[in-house]
């Protein structure tokens, strides 16, 4: 369930731009601002059902986006790739300096390549 | 020019998938096999000129999704940050692997943030 939140976040955040702006401001309160739907219901004076649809049908036109462009986990492999680089500081021993560069570079090299 | 095209041929590999049936074969042949718009007009049998006018046109729609989303400028700013710690890897001195791997630390830990 928050692992499903956290990728409707983040496709929200790449593909927004696409959306009407009825669908921008129940997104907005929901994934910015983190409301819930009772009370974006509350606030923009509709049911709460008609969020919830309104909701359901925009995760289908973002999801619609990533699967064309695939920008989002274009871009989650960068992130992965970096989170791997820091691992692999954190974790290296003083004594393996040279193997830790050599490990990083490998990484940043199949990323530019 | 050179960098023009560049540009081109990256944004048209981000948002090509958003693009017509008929655009998508110009631009595929201009930007991925690299064809001259001589070559293209004869290969699809049209106009030098509107061949021309084809990839004009596309180039606008292509910069109105990056204006739109900035989802290539995003992507600019990690290959950049790839590119620095590549840099840094490759300018190192043996005797302050230590002050490396802080450097690349800081890089890295700003993207993941």
């Amino acid at each position: 369930m928050f692992e499903k939140k956290m990728r409707l976040d983040a496709l929200y955040s790449f593909y927004g731009k696409m959306l009407t702006d009825k669908q921008n401001e129940i997104m907005d309160l929901f994934c910015n601002m983190d409301y819930s739907l009772g009370e974006i219901s509350e606030i923009n004076d509709i049911s709460r059902q008609a969020v919830h649809d309104t909701i359901k049908r925009t995760e289908k036109v973002l999801e619609h986006y990533e699967q064309q462009l695939g920008l989002y986990e274009r871009f989650s492999d960068k992130q992965r790739t970096f989170e791997k680089i820091l691992q692999l500081i954190e974790e290296y021993e003083s004594t393996h300096l040279e193997t830790l560069i050599l490990n990083i570079r490998e990484l940043v090299e199949k990323e530019i390549e």
